[in-house]
């Protein structure tokens, strides 16, 4: 038992880094950029505060533990911005060896057990991962909006462009969700 | 529906603020003071994680959405840091005047769900509550074993005022996480 401690202690001292990972969304009316930690936890609340929006059959638990731990890999790979251009397959493959270093650092069933459901997320096909994924696209245009543009301005991001990158896994995962946060998003980004 | 998810948004956006709640316990080894929506997510990680050493009966899932909330009402009453001297009372009610204006900000069902959450931790008596209260006093003296000491050097912490201050809720709620971290903790503390 004391190994196995050992091993969950080493896995939760590594997590702490994800502190310091940067996104391009800005927290607290703009005053600094949001930090991939902070955004699971605020991601979780979602999870926890809309699940009136969630499909049928959706388990916001599995949800929650699915969004806790979604960017975990980021420690390695860092964040890759929504509006950014980067290299899919290689940001694919840079994640894919930071959640066999991450996860491997826990017991065996429970790196087992953590990876697969960060699997699930990332394949967006189950409906818990479906939903998950949308509110992963859902906060960061909640942000912006908070903070006068944000990423959005950063990146000269134009309505068709949030439309197209943005309104898939949204309208996807939480229909309800997209079609309360586009009129908004038209009305913002119509008058910059 | 629309004015449902109208009063959930306000609170999503009014918990953004708890990013920039600023608490005694630093992160990144030391590089800069840790807030209480990081902290609460790393909580919810350890919650996730260290399921096996919880005491027989405890629901991981609903420890999880009680640490995910259990700082916001921090927004207004500020963080206590548990080696400063702060007037218990006062603490305690503009803690419960916060819970009603945050938790307020939701539709009233929910609201009446999450503030009863956030009751049952405060009053740590049910077993998922002295489990969640357990991994909130375990976190930070890992904080601090990874950042040189962090706020045991800020506060001039002893051996024997830790032992009094911080064994009780995690011997209580988690012993088998205690009887890891005491003889960890006297090895450091007793070469400062
Ligand atoms: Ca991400």
């Amino acid at each position: 038992m004391s190994d196995r401690l050992d091993r969950q202690m080493a896995f939760l001292a590594e997590a702490d880094r994800l502190k310091g990972i940067e996104r391009a969304t800005r927290v607290l009316g703009g005053a600094r950029f949001e930090n991939s930690a902070e955004h699971s936890w605020h991601l979780a609340l979602y999870a926890l505060t809309l699940g009136d929006h969630a499909p049928e059959g959706v388990d916001r638990d599995r949800v929650i533990r699915m969004l806790l731990l979604h960017d975990l890999v980021e420690i390695d790979a860092g964040d890759a911005p929504i509006f950014g251009s980067h290299d899919a397959s290689t940001t694919a493959a840079d994640e894919e060896a930071a959640a066999r270093r991450i996860f491997g650092l826990l017991p065996d069933d429970q790196a087992a057990e953590l990876r697969m459901l960060w699997e699930e997320f990332e394949a967006a096909e189950s409906a818990d991962a479906r939903f998950a994924k949308a509110l992963d696209r859902f906060q960061p245009p909640n942000q912006n909006l908070a903070s006068d543009g944000g990423s959005w301005r950063d990146y000269g991001v134009t309505v068709e462009t949030f439309e197209a990158r943005i309104g898939p896994p949204i309208a996807r995962g939480a229909p309800t969700l997209w079609d309360w946060l586009l009129p908004r998003v038209r009305a913002f980004l119509s008058r910059l």
